[in-house]
């Protein structure tokens, strides 16, 4: 059986890598290892949150999938960060984890070009250092043109709890053996790391009464771009989250098990994501904090289970219970599911290209927590842009590569196939250096033309989206040509809207752009509005509340990508560079980066190490 | 950790056992290996059938789910044998396999006195032949005063497709390893069977215009009593099935691949269900066949994915594929999920008492596939008189068994713990010697006063039951009493309804008795039944057609009842008895029974046997 595209492993980023390349034509298949689970959520049952938010914007404005899902299966949907600035807020939804599994599967099986197989990978067939198909656990030989490994935790996965170690994909299921040994025989570099996650508590069994809740918010926000954003809002029904703490008592428990928890005993050798840490860990790093935040997560419409975030944990199952137990409202509370740490391979992200297609072995992709990602949501973004590769390539078109100034996306792979990871890596707001350029509400705006130039965006949406880019360019051109004088009639009107007076001429722009100049105070000033949607009218007021820092912020990628053709002269001496730490000193030597723009690729090395170089490299030049 | 009970697997055995003992008011675990699946359908989705059907409602009666959750996920209902006798009509569900999973899950979540935990039992606790608790692989221990076990395939499972072998305990799932040792060294005799399934296909690939539809019943009739009829008739929305066929290519291919095929290679020595073949054993043992039924049925609401009910196989994947593509629809047909066989341990049921607890381990019940039976009805049956049996026990009550003349449970249990079997077990309809008895519709008449004095029918349908029970008993009562004579205005009533003509007198009864005397006739007869539901008419025209049988069936009952007491003289000569086999003469001298009741429950001595026994025992005992 011959396919254009195989995709190995049916997660957060294979769905996206397969529907993506489907979608585009490209004959796909999409192999799992167990149908039921194509869409499971391994970890909480939540998608987006900080950076995450705009990374399934970004999916969707490309024509991914896990927006829409998220819309349908959603549960509660959230906008956090909402009093911090506009580019930082993050969208973040509940999902019901069966029914989002559901719709997956269901959205795989009715593609066209799709197919979907339930069966292990267990070797890749490479003919003179081309992929050309995989292997599998039932001695299936599929063939393809281009194969894209999106394994997450599977491969030679191992389960801990307490002393149990057991070899697991996932809690449960089989793990993936032997691809592995395809990707060592090839050349690539395989580590292991290290995940965990939380205990699952009968809902029946906490007392919610005690605990802080949490509703959604009152009007929910879509995901998707494609969304309805009235109907969404006035039909979808949501469900709470609730806080709860951990205390001293927890805190004592967990020291006290010190001794049996696998992340010190030495039985885990992977390394954890930094920011992701299981409790342990955390009473371990800071042992005077008092407490520790717990977010109780229903996992389901239903809401017969919750998801205890903040208590990943591979300790032994009765101190889990204990832990639980110690929790101010989850006195008698019921485990249902126990948290466990688990190992698996992955490749070092370095031995990929920026369309994720491996360099040392044609045709292969991997994508996902495979590369040293956590996260759903980066997972699925890796997918997708490796679905798209894929499929583009095949068609003998270029790349499609996502600048770091144009999408977290471009961030995500930039830092992961230049700089590596040694743990865990996981997107955030401050990775991106012109975060201000990449707010979630205009991924649309800026990603939207290349969905739709893939045939993943289909015209109508690509209308409704040029609308919007009119209706904001028109109502910004509109703030910057009004001039406010300070003539009584204007005063009185400031007054009226509770805004301080002003004393020379101005702008609507620079109106607008006081803290204090909120939405409501907007239509009033220029009535016109009001025939936006008030999503529009909200877009306008951020723009121009951003336009100096988005204009300095567009000078500096300008200024940066002028910078990086610089090249090093030959023999440069590093050492004579003040500033620049001896670990950047090292690497320099180590690597001889011919220009800026190929230091800029070394792991490490900062945008504030650059802009110091350049300096010294211009001081150089003059010098001669 | 302690318990009142512990039931172990969360099939369709394990659900009905502890919501039994939950809502019997012990403090019930259910332990499965993955909480995801609990509640699975591991083979066809679909609930009931003929016989199988019958244990449904009789399930149902008793306060058991599975009515519940089948008409809660069912995506279409039919009444089999719709054209033949009452008795043998067979109620059938095809269920959305996806919801089922969500529902069953969700309803142990929120059942009072009720715990879930995700672990795999790898070992009984047993102190002085009594069983105490469990041992999990997490190295949990669970006490608990009642433990049933309800294991399925799980018990060392061992998949087969074509040469591979794995041990699981469904595709994709772990088996239960350890568990069995226990058991041997209990001294339970434990034995090996094999089951099997068959390929689910993309529903896209598939060309059903060229199939026959199967479409539910117009008025889809519930599983469950306690599901509003009318309600339910108008709201369900039902998908159709489909029927296809094999042909000569597909027989050739099958019987060209024999020698591949594990189950006559010697590599699966399990015993398979007789009467659920798989399709190889089909091609091999009808081999003049030019044809079989293959039955396509959805998998979920949505549609998705077909099972092909028919194709049960553990050939290899190529000739899985080359199968399904031989038969006329199917031609393009990709598959999802390849048929497979599995072995599994089962423990034979004659180690059973009727309450389906053990002989050599008190307080350890059996149930379900464990049993060697197979269908999830008779899984489902069993589990729900262990959980009930594990209960009263526990609150010092006498147990409840169901006799063989007032339920198919009382008949497959009593099947099962006084013959043994060396076959998974199937429910048929011919296994009850007073069928006309256990007509489906009777099975609230019949066992809901168990059901409400184990507190599992709650007051309102006891009354509902009860108001049906006398409705139908004062239709018939009607019937019999009204006298009809051959005078002109009646013979024109007959004469307008197209009724043949009477000569004599008759009663009601008689009357409606006719083959031809249809439903619709029943209302202008008795203008006063206009009254009464057409289900409660549709009742009474039953019972009124099958008095006479249902007379003489309950003299049977008597006469065997009372026949059972008799004692066989010591030292009998069972060889001078005619017409009774070799193999039932060779029993009866190795069990020398001492009463017919006792020759009644070896396996293979048959109600004609024992006729015959008791003739020549009463003729002897005239003899002197």
């Amino acid at each position: 059986m011959t396919y254009d595209v195989i995709v190995v492993g049916g997660g957060h980023a294979g769905i996206e890598a397969a529907l993506a390349s489907a979608r585009m034509g490209q004959n796909t298949l999409l192999i799992s290892i167990l149908a039921e689970q194509v869409g499971a959520t391994s970890c909480n049952p939540a998608v987006g949150g900080l950076a995450k938010g705009h990374l399934v914007r970004e999916l969707d404005a490309l024509g991914g999938e896990m927006g829409l899902l998220t819309d349908e299966a959603g549960i509660q949907f959230r906008i956090l960060n909402i009093t911090k600035g506009p580019a930082v807020r993050g969208s973040r939804a509940q999902i019901d984890m069966d029914r989002y599994r559901v719709i997956a599967r269901n959205k795989i099986l009715t593609t066209p070009n799709m197919s979907l197989i339930q069966e292990t990978v267990n070797a890749l067939i490479i003919e003179e250092g081309v992929v050309v198909g995989v292997r599998t656990h039932l001695l299936n030989e599929y063939r393809a043109k281009k194969v894209i490994l999106t394994t997450g935790t599977f491969l030679n996965g191992v389960v801990h709890i307490g002393e149990i170690t057991q070899e697991a994909g996932r809690f449960g299921e089989f793990p993936a053996k032997g691809l592995t040994d395809s990707l060592r025989e090839a050349g690539l570099n395989v580590g292991r790391l290290k995940t965990g996650t939380c205990p699952r508590v009968d809902s029946s069994s906490i007392d919610f009464s005690v605990m802080e809740i949490q509703d959604g918010d009152e009007l929910p926000n879509p995901f998707s771009f494609r969304t309805d954003r009235a109907e969404f809002a006035r039909t979808k029904k949501q469900l709470p989250c609730y806080i709860a703490y951990t205390n001293e008592e927890t805190h004592s428990l967990i020291e006290g098990n010190f001794h049996r928890a696998p992340l010190f005993t030495g039985q885990i050798e992977g390394v954890g994501p930094r920011y992701c840490p299981s409790i342990e860990d955390k009473i371990n790093r800071f042992r005077d904090k008092e407490r520790h935040h717990l977010f109780i997560e229903p996992q389901t419409a239903e809401n017969t289970e919750c998801y205890i975030n903040g208590m990943s944990t591979s300790l032994p199952p009765d101190v889990q219970r204990a832990m639980i137990h110690s929790v101010h409202g989850m006195e008698n509370a019921k485990i249902v599911r126990y948290g466990y740490a688990i190992e698996y391979d992955y490749v070092d992200p370095t031995e990929l290209k920026h369309t994720l297609e491996t360099k040392k072995v044609k045709n292969l992709y991997c994508a996902g927590q495979l590369n040293g990602t956590t996260g759903y949501e980066e997972a699925a973004a890796q997918g997708m842009m490796a679905g798209i590769n894929a499929a583009l390539s095949l068609q003998g078109k270029e790349p499609l590569i996502l600048r770091r100034d144009e999408a977290y996306i471009g961030v995500l792979i930039d830092d992961l196939v230049t700089k590596g990871t040694k743990e865990p890596y996981r997107m955030f707001t401050s990775r991106a250096e012109y975060r201000l350029l990449l707010r979630e509400e205009t991924a649309d705006l800026r990603l939207g033309k290349y969905g739709h130039a893939l045939g993943l965006i289909d015209d109508a949406q690509m209308e409704r989206i040029e609308t919007k880019r009119s209706q904001i360019t028109e109502g910004l051109k509109l703030l910057e040509e009004t001039v406010y004088t300070p003539n009584k009639e204007f005063l009185a009107f400031l007054a009226s809207i509770d805004e301080e007076h002003i004393t020379d001429k101005l702008t609507g722009i620079q109106l607008v752009s006081r803290k204090s100049f909120e939405l409501d105070k907007l239509v009033k000033l220029i009535p016109s509005f009001a025939e936006l949607d008030p999503y529009i009218q909200e877009q306008i007021l951020i723009e121009a509340k951003y336009a100096r820092y988005v204009e300095k912020q567009s000078d500096d990628i300008e200024r940066m990508n002028k910078m990086l053709h610089i090249a090093i002269p030959e023999g440069f001496d590093f050492r004579s560079v003040s500033g620049l730490s001896n670990e950047i000193v090292d690497k320099l030597y180590k690597f001889n980066p011919p220009t800026l723009q190929a230091a800029s690729q070394i792991s490490g090395i900062t945008p504030a190490a650059l802009d110091i170089l350049h300096i010294y490299i211009k001081m150089a030049g003059k010098g001669k």
